[in-house]
């Protein structure tokens, strides 16, 4: 196996920069779990560094060895585990057919990295295959984002977007989840195909994309607490709307 | 308004682990909204520290003034908000007449302080009063779990037990979220009073307290993700249960 130089090791530090993985057009995962799970996905591996420990036995791609203390140099974990990959950034081409599914989640302004990979995850599971994010959102290939998501990236197709021109050209129901929103329980029914769109934690939706909102709700409160984690409410809301 | 000196900055920093927590009997609470929930609660506020530029017109504590250096000094925050408070670590006696609520929330093994404070949140906007944890769970007044709870520490009680003492001497139904679970939509329907038992997120519920549950519960999985967050989880369950 060949061994890393100091120019990749270089070269691997700046993706962790948004400008960097555009300029490259890579980003990076990491862990076993996640490449185990990139390994049966579509993506394009442009490169693999490992450990000597790490064994995957049915990896048919080149990999590059490290040691334990470069492998913490080019990783962005503290505890880095035996092997990290260089992929190719897919190009997401948006169509607004993807509107036409039971439901598409539209996420305004969420700038936590643990939020929007908690989200993709939980969107996975319940079978949501499309998120468009205002171009504002943090980007879903930063590191951190990409570890929350555990894998869940491979089968979530994430967005950016101008929001007030998707949101302007279509008929579906847009449900806002809204602090002064009509409160909602599990008798509720959404009409489909809908919008559910969600906004940032400290400000909601933004005022320019409210105005398309057509319908505000709000989850049952029954306690005392102000409001709720933005990625606990989109996942209560995806389980409400996809259940 | 009187100065920090170095030996209270020393007593401060200690507070960050669990052992000093315990052996001074207080916790800290930190930013503005917090302090704002902190002076509307219960709690007992043993010392207050602030930088000139808070202002809080109703708090009739006695302030100590810090420089806003030394409040970066104290602070648990990578960007510390203006007032620091000590705080009485109050004495959650367990009661068993607890368990007679229609909902009892209880964690095992869980160890990530967001997740914690997430579930603490949530539970609080659900109405949820008490919460048991494992003894080996993290604790609920380390500084990332009070910071993550947005003040729900207030309205929610965690109790610190033998979990297999409680679910041994229980009649109520023991729903245990397990990825073998039966799947649940939003027409499940469970008895009450019941009890909501999550595991930890690496090893679900270890196997000596999954003896004592009586119903094994998944959420309706329509995708391709392997599992979901533990708070995520927790909160939709939350929801289902109490909406």
């Amino acid at each position: 196996m060949p061994e890393i130089t100091k120019n990749q090791l270089k070269h691997i530090r700046l993706l962790k920069q948004k400008k960097y993985r555009q300029e490259f057009g890579e980003f990076l995962i990491e862990g076993e779990k996640n490449i185990e799970e990139l390994l049966k996905s579509n993506f394009k591996i442009n490169a693999l560094y490992a450990t000597s420990d790490w064994n995957y036995t049915n990896c048919k791609e080149e990999v590059t060895l490290v040691t334990t203390k470069q492998l913490s140099q080019i990783s962005n974990l503290s505890s880095p585990n035996k092997v990290l990959a260089l992929v190719k950034l897919p190009i997401n081409e948006y169509n607004e057919s993807i509107l036409k599914n039971d439901l598409t989640l539209v996420l305004d302004s969420i700038n936590d990295p643990g939020n929007l990979g908690t989200i993709i995850r939980t969107a996975d599971w319940f079978g949501v295959k499309n998120i468009i994010c205002s171009t504002d959102s943090v980007d879903c290939y930063n590191p951190k984002v990409v570890q929350t998501t555990k894998g869940s990236l491979f089968n979530v197709t994430v967005h950016y977007q101008e929001l007030s021109t998707i949101l302007a050209n279509t008929s579906n129901k847009i449900y806002g989840a809204a602090l002064d929103g009509e409160e909602i329980n599990k008798d509720f029914s959404p009409q489909k195909p809908s919008i559910l769109l969600m906004g940032s934690e400290s400000h909601g939706i933004s005022e320019e994309i409210e105005n398309f909102v057509t319908d505000k709700i709000l989850i049952k409160q029954n306690g005392k607490a102000e409001s709720l984690n933005v990625a606990i409410a989109t996942s209560i809301l995806l389980y409400q709307f996809t259940s």
